[in-house]
């Protein structure tokens, strides 16, 4: 099994099905409840309508940006997603690896089946961490603090996980979080089962300062916000950026698609910080969509995972390959040479 | 067959089914005419969406509020509904052990397959009398009587069943209105058949003042309201709640679902009154939907009646336990620790 | 075969299906072209939401109303349709005698199987006369005269037909049109195929006042109108009524539903003229859609005829029952005892 | 196989699929991406309603027009599409004599099967050619004159593809794009796989100033134009006229249908030259929906290669005259006896 029969995004999770664990497949693939914004999360792409500007010079198509002055292939990267181990013995650092093939963004999670050292050791390109706090100031200070040492670019603060979302597909599956030690292995030097603490309901707006300042110099990005009020609380509390994401659908189902609040963050930011998005990105016309209202970047979850189950470093290189090409091609098409190019009036 | 196989409430219909006579199946699951309304009751609530606000502290989430004065620990009720004889032998008895189990209030229907005073002797927790009038008024008042003998908190008049609603499925199902005396407990002492006196369309605005008498000092709750006309007469009549419904979409097809309506009346109720929903409620985020656009409980029937086949009291118990824990992992994700910090502004 | 196994009208077809000949069949069901009119007629209904008041005395509930100025007992009639003897050999003067039995308005079509007398001496209600122009005036004159010596109440021009629609499954289903003389039994007596001269494309506005002087002293309705202009057109040369119309979905694709168009028809008549509607009434509760926009009748088409087939008469009158007992009970839901009491507050 | 059973174009691509080459039916039949604007291009005629008029005299409907000057016997021609031989062997001759049969307007493509001057040979009734510039300036220069020096009436120069759009479903079914010389008639001369040389990403509006003089006298038409923006400046360019086009949902997905976009076109036009319109025309309700918001013409695709794959000229023809005679009968039914009758009051 491989990625060769794959033509575009669209094929890669029935093919994933196939070679992961039935559980596994539906830790990944499961959003939480009733998954109406896991599939409204690809709809609100659908919605919106894309309008080509022609007679535009587009010889030299270049979707290469920045995200907070770091120079990227593209505005797409890679979105932490916790335990790859469950697709790929490589785990976290074959997804580096991958990434790194095409200069990628790479943002490893605090949930990662390897240390996050291993992980950098790995990493051949701009990556980011993504933080969840622990119950245990002290672990989540420690955390931190290892991360800026092994050279991560940025912390990523994920806001929306005060508890784990209530994925009904998940325990279909069968599916059990795991609790013995070592399976996350940033944790396992704290001592039995300390990675299972994800509890993170004691998060506050008061309880950034902390971070930022244990994270210091690192850029903060707060991860999981859907409405401008919060946008603009980010920004006020210093984040450098505002990651728009409903988690991919897992956490509390009936949020709006990811698209669908963007124009509103973007609007409370106004300029203050970058803007980011997740959550049904699967297109090169999605990604402009997503850059026409605003967003600076976009990050991918399950595809990568996905094509880390089917062919590890290579898989993930051959899918955001896939995504890049498309985005070459939408932009040609679109009449926009370079992410600059793209406005608000390029959608209907 | 049980419960242990329900992931969530979406699941109990087909296991319900298994179990039920299939005329009373017919008789439970289906909804009026093209059951346009039935259906509509659940798609509106997944035409809302919920803005979740993030770094708010839910260390303590707690769903618990008070409905006409008595503390309850959800805003989410037992919905009255007729004969449960049909899906149990220990029918309402059973079903308000169940509802008593985790404390929920428990709203007994006037056509319980059990008299009235039984279900009261098994009542433990919160409990209100539905009314629907009898062609006798001497019958109407003493049933009235013995509900308030009988402990019941409040008195609740059903308004949208002048006649009994057009319902295809419950008569390709088989299922035939019981004439037999004493098939409705609580009317058995009347003599032949008296339960089946349904005609109940000589009710009117005028007639509520003699009801209103009859029950006090019992609060009276006018169920069955569709419109803010009618929920502002309710109040002008003296109700002290109103109660939204379409009756689970068994007796006008084509009217809005529930959850359209309940804006147009908690603006006419205009604070005089508390306002209830009922009609579709499935999920933890459908209670917070219908609590952002104003009612302060909520109430499910079906699922009750299945979880009551099931398994009887347990079955019910688990029910809306299900429904307690999704809840409060909502309230979690919604940021909103109390359900009085919920508002219209956490609805997109 | 027989209508005992039909709940509602939707269940007619399939089992009407099952005893027409396939061709006939197709006759009778097919809409043109992609038939979205078709579906339209029908889902428009379903758009509409009803809104039931309560506590409205409704122990007399009466579905009569009058159709220039003949009492009838409800606001439903049997629409004009060609060719009864497709689906019954008494044709024309079965579903005359099934009207009859319920005293339903019968409006008898010009393509009708049988002689316009033959059918009028089976008539035992209140009966209208359809016209279609033939392109000998000098028929037209001499069928208009026969149809007001045989006693019809009304004139009933229907000016959608300049050409017979596109019908594609009717095409595929095998339907030929007949051009055997006799089959048209109104045309028997002009000699061959007369009756197949269906253009009736010169038909102009001026044309109508011959016809009008023709047919006095019967009122004159207009049927299949679609716009406000036309309806203004309709009345300002003395039309009694005006009958929004898209032949069922069988002329014009793409037409907007009956109903959709119904009140921009009712404000331009503004109360000068009746209107009525047909085109995908299946049920009580559109009745009522269709009253709170301001017609003052409704007529069935292909149910009839499907009574017709499955049980002649009797399954005419058992159709038009089913129909008055649906509108009955949505009356005394909606809280109007009588049709006056339906306005335009109750459609949502 | 033959056109025999097709009752409407409708019916065509399952025919036509099982008598092409599986690759070359994956060819013609796919669009970009997630087809969605494939879809959409149908959809859109869809959502737009007739409002028909009656009473209107249409004894003598006549579809005719005339497109810069030229007269067509309907508002309906054939587009540009590619490599004919792939559908029958007579490739794009075949296709022109049967556009000749009924008089309708033939554009031939630039990436034709048989070189322009074979093809021009068998033209028997107005022709275009459709131009897609030449990496090599003086190829472009030598197809134009040509194309001149061959009779054709006009350019149509097609900006909408600067590279090949992604068409997943042609990769699927095993198409590979020609590079063999000679596969493209009128590349043939310029020697080896010249004609393959499809990358037009240089086309800007200064250019188009060169391509007009080389053309001249003939008009230029500026095909696959989707804004307002790029309508306006075709016309400040000196465009004759602006055709809008999605390419038949083939180039960028999620552009909006054609349709959708014609009303913006023809505002920004605002009668300083001709709209036409492609990508979608299936009906007769069609063509009159294209007219109704301004286009002076529409063109026809895909239908046209299934009427030349299953019976070469005379399917082609039979195809074309299908669609004409739906539109005068959806003239008639629009009482619309000329196609300057249509207005934007025609639909709702």
């Amino acid at each position: 099994m491989s990625l060769d029969r794959a033509v575009s995004l669209r094929d890669l999770e029935p093919l994933a099905e196939a070679v992961l664990d039935p559980a596994a497949f539906a830790y990944i693939a499961s959003g939480a409840g009733d998954e109406h914004t896991l599939r409204d999360n690809e709809a609100a792409f659908a919605r919106r309508s894309l309008r080509p500007r022609v007679l535009v010079d587009v010889t030299a198509v270049d979707p290469a940006t920045s995200v907070l002055g770091t120079r990227v292939p593209m505005p797409v990267g890679v979105a932490p997603t916790a335990q790859h181990g469950l697709a790929h013995p490589g785990a976290e650092a074959e997804t580096a690896r991958g990434a790194g093939q095409v200069g990628a963004l790479f943002c490893l999670s605090t949930l990662s089946s390897l240390a996050l050292e291993e992980v950098a050791a790995a990493v051949d390109g701009p990556a980011w961490f993504q933080l969840y706090t622990h119950t245990d100031p002290a672990v989540t200070d420690d955390v931190i603090e290892r991360a800026v040492s092994a050279g991560f670019g940025a912390l990523v603060l994920t806001v929306d996980l005060p508890v784990v979302g209530q994925r009904d597909r998940e325990v279909r599956g069968g599916y059990v979080w795991p609790t013995e030690p070592g399976r996350f292995g940033t944790f396992a030097r704290y001592g039995d089962g300390a990675g299972a603490g994800l509890h993170r309901s004691q998060d506050t707006w008061a309880g950034l300062a902390r971070i930022r300042e244990r994270s210091a110099p690192l850029p903060l990005v707060v991860k999981g916000v859907l409405t401008g009020e919060d946008a603009a609380l980010a920004v006020e509390h210093g984040a450098a950026a505002v990651w728009v994401s409903n988690h991919g659908g897992r956490q509390l189902d009936r949020t709006p698609a990811s698209l669908d609040v963007l124009e509103e963050v973007v609007d409370a930011v106004d300029g203050r910080a970058e803007v980011y998005l997740d959550s049904g990105v699967r297109r090169g016309t999605d990604v402009l969509a997503a850059l026409a209202l605003g967003a600076r970047c976009v990050f991918v979850g399950r595809p990568v995972l996905y094509g880390l189950a089917l062919e590890g470093a290579s898989g993930v290189a051959r899918v955001l390959g896939m995504l890049q090409r498309e985005l070459v091609t939408a932009m040609t098409l679109l009449g926009t040479p370079t992410v600059a190019d793209v406005t608000r009036a390029h959608l209907a």
